[in-house]
């Protein structure tokens, strides 16, 4: 089912592959302002989460569940905003953003707020090393 | 299970209510700029998503996809947008937004981008009557 399935180039340039699930492409987000993962279903052509098989929406909802609820306890936001927006990257994918009160855009939605801050490659590995076992949890399901 | 139950003041204030499906509110949000429904799971006190007993997120999951195509379908969007963000009002809602290459916020989401314009009583009329039937497919899921 993942033939044909090509990572937008957009996503490729702005995160970094953390592994793959049995659904979905597990993403970070390259902005160090927030704890950002994004799952992309490796299902190609595919825009709206309603185009997706029954089994594969139902996979992707369990996927999006382990991995919210991982990184909610994992960091100890005050809230996870979940979005499938898509207005410039319309290939499907979803944000999983760990929100504080007080963080550079609250209580406003992240997009847009502000550029993007890179991760060096320190603080990169270190948030890899912190994410590995949520990205198992959701590998698992 | 809907025991408890309350639909938050600022949610109350901000939509119509059209109905209820077999988990959740299904509530027209008072602005006229967009095609814009919101689901509310009638279950107490739930923040996110990954809260919800496991039926439930994969009722929600059904609900949405039905809500979301219904959109698409009768309004002819380019883009659905599918949020739970709840930063301003933490009861977990999950907000179905048909956006339009040109609209007012487009490629932008839509929050914080100019103030709702609330629908005047004959145009509310005729949009209730629309979207009837795609509120009666969420109510058969």
């Amino acid at each position: 089912m993942s033939q044909g399935y090509q990572l937008h180039e957009r996503l490729q340039a702005d995160t970094i592959a953390l592994g793959v699930s049995s659904l979905c492409d597990i993403l970070l987000m390259n902005d160090k302002t927030w704890p950002w993962l994004v799952l992309v279903p490796r299902r190609p052509g595919t825009r709206e989460t309603y185009e997706l098989a029954d089994t594969d929406q139902l996979q992707l909802m369990r996927e999006s569940a382990v991995l919210g609820q991982g990184l909610m306890e994992h960091f100890g936001g005050d809230k996870l905003n979940v979005a499938a927006l898509g207005n410039l990257v319309p290939q499907l994918h979803i944000h999983h953003i760990v929100r504080f009160q007080g963080d550079p855009a609250w209580p406003a939605p992240v997009w847009g707020k502000q550029p993007a801050i890179p991760y060096d490659s320190e603080a990169l590995a270190q948030r890899v090393d912190e994410l590995r076992s949520i990205v198992q949890a959701v590998q698992a399901v």
